[in-house]
């Protein structure tokens, strides 16, 4: 079975556009982009789409690659500072003379739509649900939502260890009082760890690491995301075998964008609540 | 078998003894009692005696039940912009009328020999092993390191999900490429987690939770704390079974405040060091 994907998306879609509606106000979402990078101004342009569907105003500041980091820092300060501008981004990744960690610990934690300032990854670690949650961590865990009531007695294995997307996803499970596994590429036996797990998520960039044979009947799995060798595209499951297999599973790319972003415009309108 | 716990934590004395030895300006240790709880100037009172011992200075400031959260406030900013001060910590739980988490937030990152800081929790999550790491689950990855060269392809079961303690350690676990499994009070089957399972961290407060026959051969585990009923001390595994078998496990009380002291003693020198 897929998981509707488009049907969750358009929910939130549906109650944010309703929310909107009722504003005087509307939110406004920034976005601070350095040129150079490409695919990222595809990613922006699909943003842009959904915002404008949504009544959401968009803000978008294009730089070139010679960019330096005061000029991107200035840029910030006054995003942090103009009343107009419900949050913001800084698009990644950036040029190697940028030092992320800093833009990013300059960002107002307030504004900071990405969720990546350490004091809102530290507000989710201590489950002050007030607060945002980066966009792949929140829109994993509204599948869950849209699925079951909660998450109480479920096993989960996260194959993966990334600082901003998968340490906040552990701490969110935990949170919802899920047993969670976290593997890593040095786990010795993966199988004998999904083999007991009802929800299996995975983002290795590993392709077909997650085979059919690796999970116990009736699991859900979310595959976040694939890779391209050649110009085919290898997601990190043997999705074709799953699917037809008793297991329920996230659906071929464009899921992943729709709910990213819905999440980001989600976010943005909270934002704009809270002000 | 016991784990040495008395050589691991008088290498961390040894150690910092040395070190300290060396230094013009001798590291000072603040600390913010609220007077009331009396339980709590017993580990005070641990702790000058082991500061003294590493000619470590000690600054305690003691106040009545009825201060105000203003008043440890400006205490807080006192010791915050006094330079002589290394770093302190408030020692916790604070009476009902004060906002911990507040005053945690006020702490300067930089004095917080605690880890609870936001910014220093963050820094955990993100392996910036630069910075303080909070006293429980610092003290437990020494452990580890005392035994094995690494946590590679090991499997920890971590039983707890508090957030100032499993939380960090539990991304602590990750850091060093283990697989983690945290269960809690909802997990249906924990047995099935901790028989195959190479380290269980433990630290539920219910009496003998883990028994012999949940474990598997040669396994190590920790156990963090022990609840006190009727005046007998019960530990949250079965130790005296569980010793007998083979596996190796940490020691009756005693040790638990001799590691956690070590660690904020080596904290508190690392703070002087890095002023």
């Amino acid at each position: 079975m897929i998981i509707d994907w488009k049907q969750i998306a358009s929910n939130i879609y549906e109650e944010i556009k309703k929310e909107v509606s009722w504003m005087k106000t509307k939110p406004t979402l920034g976005v601070i982009l350095v040129w150079e990078n490409s695919p990222s101004l595809r990613y922006i342009n699909e943003k842009k789409k959904w915002a404008e569907y949504l009544w959401i105003n968009f803000e978008l500041k294009i730089f070139k690659d010679n960019i330096t980091e005061e000029e991107i820092l200035s840029q910030i300060e006054y995003f942090n500072n103009n009343e107009s501008i419900s949050w913001y981004m800084v698009q990644l990744p950036l040029p190697n003379h940028i030092n992320e960690k800093k833009l990013i610990a300059s960002i107002s934690p307030k504004k900071d739509v990405d969720g990546f300032h350490p004091e809102n990854v530290w507000k989710v670690l201590i489950w002050d649900t007030s607060w945002f949650v980066s966009c792949t961590p929140a829109w994993i865990m509204n599948i869950f939502k849209s699925i079951w009531e909660n998450l109480e007695w479920k096993v989960v294995t996260v194959i993966g260890k990334s600082n901003i997307v998968w340490k906040p996803l552990v701490a969110l499970l935990m949170n919802a009082w899920a047993t969670v596994i976290s593997c890593n590429s040095k786990t010795k036996n993966t199988s004998e760890h999904t083999l007991r797990s009802d929800i299996v998520i995975v983002a290795t960039w590993i392709p077909q690491l997650l085979k059919e044979n690796m999970l116990k009947k009736w699991s859900t799995i979310i595959d976040v995301w694939f890779t391209v060798i050649d110009g085919k595209i290898h997601w990190d499951t043997d999705f074709e075998n799953i699917e037809k297999a008793w297991h329920t599973i996230t659906p071929v790319p464009g899921w992943v964008w729709a709910l990213t972003v819905a999440m980001l415009m989600s976010n943005t309108l909270q934002a704009e609540q809270l002000k």
